[in-house]
């Protein structure tokens, strides 16, 4: 097989009429397949069946210091609650506040905290004129959401093979006082599986911001979650890094456990140093009683220490590996003898993030979507779901079984190739 | 025995000498006890044991509509949780959005969400000069903690037997635009214990208010929460009171399981017309991705339905009753002799409301918390914790054992009857 690049018109045009063939076969078989998000499949969720046993009407449901877990209180989490997500995200347990279920609710509330209240004492952001955030991208969808309904200006920041452009990075925060975040997906990146480098972590840890109320918004949600044994990405811990640097207030960390025992019925948690969280508590305690202290009994009881979550995360990566091993075999089979798109090949996380010839992305995505497949919208790993060269797509594997798999890939190509031939003979 | 009031100065002299000395004995036994909040005790939680069977390794986790509710989705709650929270709010589920484990968290955001964006349009809180709350008094410190820290202005509105002084309702919110919002504990009132008589809520329904995103902010924490059996006082609803007045959007009705279930553990509920849930969901989407859909599970497993919620709510009123009529009895015992303080007789919620002598509050809390009885802090139950005549306590008899309460009892009222006899001697 000839690279597209290399035929002629001719054989080209024949190829997109094979193509447009083959796409009326599949429309044909009526397919319904979602690909949009990243969600455990019921596999996964399956596996989990034990967490139920772990706490039963004959459990003491008193924490290791006394507390009645069933009762009101313990504003930042039961004491083993904190060690664990302290462990899980390589901080100590003073350092973390366990929240409820959802560290993108803990994202959201500390930027409305940021907008309504400042930060260690600055200036509200609601009373200044221009609040800026930068954005490695391409980046997650939900982390550009909230930034732009709170009416905060987003600039692209593009990714390398060791993270964000840190050159730009430190342009920015080093001289706009209005520039007061960075969005940070730092490990396995969502959607391009990147792990930042320690040079980079290094970099975000002296960052000199113009802004005091600066911070970096470090949503490690993919730490523990590797897809091969002795492949697994290291990522430089930056709060330890921050304080080496003397700036021990430069971030928030969030992570929770939703990819590792249930999306929505999981614990969430937000690490920083004693001082920014001396701040959240002020206005936590005007904001709940507390978070759910039987679920976080129910998580150590569990998972007894990180060791057990590092093990429950090796089965997670059997159920998963198989479905990225396939993707990157239908994208490698199909795709590459004819030198059209580029795709990553993560060592963890939850996608695969596929470059398609510019200006072809919203072309595929609408063909699988009439085909039955549906993705992830195109442009919506960039900031006003705006993608400037209309190319990347992210490839959500985990949720559908195997065969469903297969055949939402064998449609994906096919769109692909479809979208590139009408490209390059000029139609799209 | 004589009442104080009408004793002379040497008789009063005498009886003060005397507390004093049996003050100083009480204060010599070391005492420990906590009646600060309004907790549930150790034994009502352990009714609930059979809770923790409801979702076990065998049972399906897929909801009546077919969702697995282990994953990810269902923002606005899964349809029969939505239903048993519609029923316990008295409304349609279609005006239900099911959040996570706190009515106060629900409270705080819907503040705060006013603040940062304003309601079905209005311009943002945040953006005016002044906003203003009517804050019935006594009432919930929780609530006037919240509107303090968002810097709104709270009007204090004396409270009567059938519930707030409507004549002042109407004025303030009728003529000044500045007013957003009015919070409320309509049924057996935190602390008072007042349930809000028809004519009241009728006259809340039919404001005008100058404001168009004035909301009234309806906390019916304890809607089902009845003390006696066939002594329960009944509340009109008043999202179909509203409707009927041509306001739909005038209220949000908020509601909880934590004080059914499990403080911290429960579920929580807003219930507002569809056009004011709309608007809440566009906010809500960019915040989570969805609440803990197993927690709600097991909440519609547990109980079935409204039925067997409220037959639940018997065998709490079991626990808590005797705590009540201990509390009333010591109360009458002891002070109605003397003629000093009066207090409520509420038929359900969590307090008992205590007005002692003018200027005497905080003299009884200091001289408790003295001899190790811990009560909620004199003036919290005012705005600013300023209680203009120094005269409530909030009293909360649920959490102790009935031993324990009746210690505490006879140090308050011990305390009483000496800052009572002190301030008829002009010495505080």
């Amino acid at each position: 097989m000839k690279k597209y690049s290399e035929m002629t018109k001719e054989e080209l045009t024949a190829e997109l009429e094979d193509l447009k063939s083959k796409y009326a076969d599949a429309k044909g078989k009526g397919l319904k397949l979602n690909m949009a998000r990243g969600l455990p499949s019921a596999e996964q969720l399956d596996m989990e069946a034990d967490f139920f046993n772990t706490l039963n009407p004959t459990v003491d449901f008193h924490s290791e210091l006394g507390i009645d877990c069933r009762n009101y209180g313990e504003l930042t989490g039961i004491h083993e609650a904190r060690q664990l997500m302290a462990d899980m995200m390589e901080v100590s347990p003073e350092e973390i506040i366990v929240f409820g279920n959802s560290s993108l609710n803990i994202m959201f509330d500390t930027v409305a905290r940021s907008m309504d209240f400042g930060v260690l004492g600055s200036t509200p952001w609601n009373r200044l004129d221009k609040v800026k955030f930068l954005c490695p991208v391409p980046g997650y969808d939900r982390h550009f959401a909230i930034t732009e309904l709170f009416g905060i200006e987003m600039i692209n920041i593009p990714m390398n093979s060791e993270g964000p452009d840190m050159d730009l990075v430190e342009k920015y925060v080093g001289s706009d006082p209005a520039v007061k975040g960075i969005w940070c997906v730092p490990k396995y990146s969502n959607p391009s599986g990147v792990t930042y480098s320690d040079e980079v972590v290094r970099r975000f840890a002296n960052l000199k911001p113009a802004a005091e109320d600066f911070r970096i918004y470090w949503d490690n949600a993919y730490t523990i979650h590797h897809l091969y044994n002795g492949r697994e990405d290291q990522l430089l811990e930056i709060l330890a890094e921050c304080k080496k640097a003397g700036n021990p207030n430069l971030v928030w960390k969030f992570c929770s456990t939703s990819k590792v025992t249930f999306p929505g019925s999981g614990i969430a948690a937000l690490a920083a140093s004693e001082e920014n969280l001396e701040y959240v508590k002020k206005i936590l305690t005007i904001q709940t009683i507390g978070h759910d202290k039987l679920n976080q009994l129910r998580h150590v009881r569990y998972f007894k220490n990180i060791d057990g979550m590092h093990e429950h995360m090796k089965k997670h990566a059997e159920i998963i590996r198989p479905k990225f091993e396939l993707v990157l075999n239908i994208l490698d089979r199909d795709l590459s003898p004819l030198g059209i798109g580029e795709w990553t090949h993560p060592n963890g996380g939850y996608f695969v993030s596929f470059d398609a010839p510019e200006g072809t992305a919203k072309r595929i995505v609408g063909l699988c979507k009439e085909a039955g497949v549906t993705l992830t919208g195109a442009g919506a790993t960039y900031p006003y779901k705006k993608d400037p060269h209309d190319s990347n797509i992210r490839i959500a594997p985990t949720f559908p079984p195997i065969g469903e798999l297969e055949q939402a890939l064998n449609i994906f190509t096919l769109c692909v190739k479809l979208a590139g031939a009408e490209k390059l003979l000029g139609q799209i």
